[in-house]
């Protein structure tokens, strides 16, 4: 069988994921509020009114239509994914062909990374200490290597970590790549560049509604450039790739968006809080975040974790080797949950 | 904007579909059946009690028991896809690396072609007749071009013609390709290979809800090999491809599947009927179907085309030139949308 597998494959790892059974789930950066009832109630209505035999809408009409309202851009502009990692994917497929280069800093989001090594393109990471990326080195790395895309995870995922609008300018303009600006957790740090799309045919921004509006389960990423680019990535989307489901839902909470946009203001203010709590523990550092988490450092590593076991609380652990040793991410929980972190911390 | 697009997408004509508004859908091979009133009732509970705000289970470990069930093959036989359209892609991620060559025959499901094209990959069709298949031919094809990839869509789309399962074992032992067989069909035949997983470690069978299960709209489809194979393709599956709902329904449809195959012996009543009305008129050639659509031909084309628009009747159109010109392809409705077409048939 190793035959036939494609030399990018053959050692390739996966994207990893803990599925243990875990009480205080913060390991994925989810939301930990479900849909309320009452929009639960509204989707009730839909399951009756959707025709499952159907294939859904391919354009994702009314779905892009929402997505324009909530983000002032025209619909030609937006393209749906299931989930972001869809999107970057087509990314990888429309633009990178084997062995040309994608750039982006370590450590951030990994599936940057997979994706490109899955189309045999060629991922270089410029190293930056946690919370820092040296923008002139990114851009020399970039041009030095010819690279025709660059990943910037704003804020990024695992260090919470955000990039002024000026550097993200800045990089636009003194690089002749494609600049994919992941903002996942957008609406934890209220800065953005989507705005400016128009302006850089370079751009393109992804969105998710997995964090703020806590739509993980369905599966729901947009991007947004300028039309040109949508067109290119309208030619390697698969044709249904958005469920009937999944498309109905997105439009049910873009329509409710205060609901959602309330619990961001709730969880910005329990990452506040914790973030407060924890610098007054003296063994932990932990880094400032723009983001539904938070990523502290310990040299007690091993006995955080063996106290978050007890508690059956679930976080990402990044080892004790590497730019990230000694590193845990949390996710911001509900106030009782995010107790429950602070108790365990401060009892180690 | 073109210098950053990768030279296969340049030129790349994405899948085309009629989103048109028509009364009577027959274009795209669905069900003609809803999922029932009171199942429909069973997925309202779902709702409620399935956390939206959580990633989905990425093994669909639950799923792919019940596929399991259904199949007589084990778990670990089994891949999910988001439509069986994504494991044709996961197929040709895997394997296909760039000029590496797919072989299939031609008319078929375009989606080979196009999937094939965007990895870079040459895609080498063998010119059939309608409804005949020349195995020794694409044997052939297939070993002087060093063909990675074979697919073989069993009964085929458009042309609704099956491959008996000698053929398959026949290109199955005297090539050194992987054969992928796409089912999507098959329940509307009744003969599969899916038996053979485990006597041919290069055989990859294909199955999907949209069709007998008639869940087109939330997007499900399965891949059935061996062990190692599924091992490859698990390493280039996007991590979270299903989401939550699209696994509970799935589930929840292969529960009552015995509804379901109700409806499918439905279908292929209708259609035999179909094809027995449709002999009788005299212009039009009525291809022999395995599945759940009729291919017709008529030098009356346009006059059929147009009488079908009249009565707000949605068909796949060939065109004029081609191996299919003159052809019509006619998803099998229900009784009283059948009648619709043979009206119109006979009328022109």
């Amino acid at each position: 069988m190793r035959k036939f597998v494609k030399e990018s494959i053959r050692r390739l790892e996966s994207y990893s994921m803990n599925e243990e059974k875990i009480e205080v789930k913060l390991n994925a950066n989810e939301s930990p509020y479900d849909m309320p009832i009452n929009i639960k109630n509204v989707l009730t209505d839909m399951l009756f009114t959707e025709k499952l035999n159907r294939y859904p809408d391919s354009k994702c009409y009314e779905l892009r239509k929402r997505i324009s309202k909530y983000t002032g851009l025209n619909s030609e502009n937006i393209i749906v994914g299931n989930g972001s990692d869809e999107i970057i994917k087509m990314i990888i497929d429309a633009f990178i062909d084997k062995n040309e280069v994608v750039v982006s800093y370590s450590p951030t989001f990994s599936i940057y990374k997979i994706i490109t090594s899955i189309a045999g393109g060629k991922f270089i990471e410029l190293e930056n200490q946690i919370g820092k990326v040296y923008i002139d080195e990114l851009i020399n790395l970039a041009n030095k290597n010819n690279a025709k895309v660059i990943f910037l995870c704003n804020p990024n995922n695992p260090t919470g970590m955000s990039i002024p609008r000026e550097d993200i300018f800045k990089i636009l303009e003194k690089t002749d790549s494609l600049v994919i600006v992941d903002e996942a957790y957008y609406e934890f740090c209220g800065e953005t560049v989507i705005d400016s799309v128009r302006k850089y045919e370079n751009l393109i921004v992804l969105r998710t509604l997995s964090k703020a509006f806590g739509l993980a389960g369905i599966r729901l990423g947009y991007g947004v450039s300028n039309k040109r680019v949508i067109e290119i990535l309208n030619k390697v989307k698969p044709p249904y790739n958005i469920n009937r489901l999944s498309q109905k839902i997105g439009i049910i909470a873009l329509e409710n968006k205060d609901i959602f946009l309330k619990h961001v203001k709730e969880i910005i203010k329990e990452r506040n809080r914790l973030v407060k709590e924890i610098e007054n523990i003296k063994h932990i550092e932990v880094f400032p975040s723009n983001s539904n988490f938070i990523l502290i450092r310990s040299e007690k590593y091993e006995e955080i974790l063996k106290r978050f076991k007890c508690k059956g609380v679930g976080v990402r652990e990044y080892g004790v080797n590497g730019d990230l040793r000694n590193c845990i991410r949390i996710s911001i929980g509900t106030k009782e949950e995010n107790n429950i972190v602070l108790r365990a911390l401060k009892e180690v």
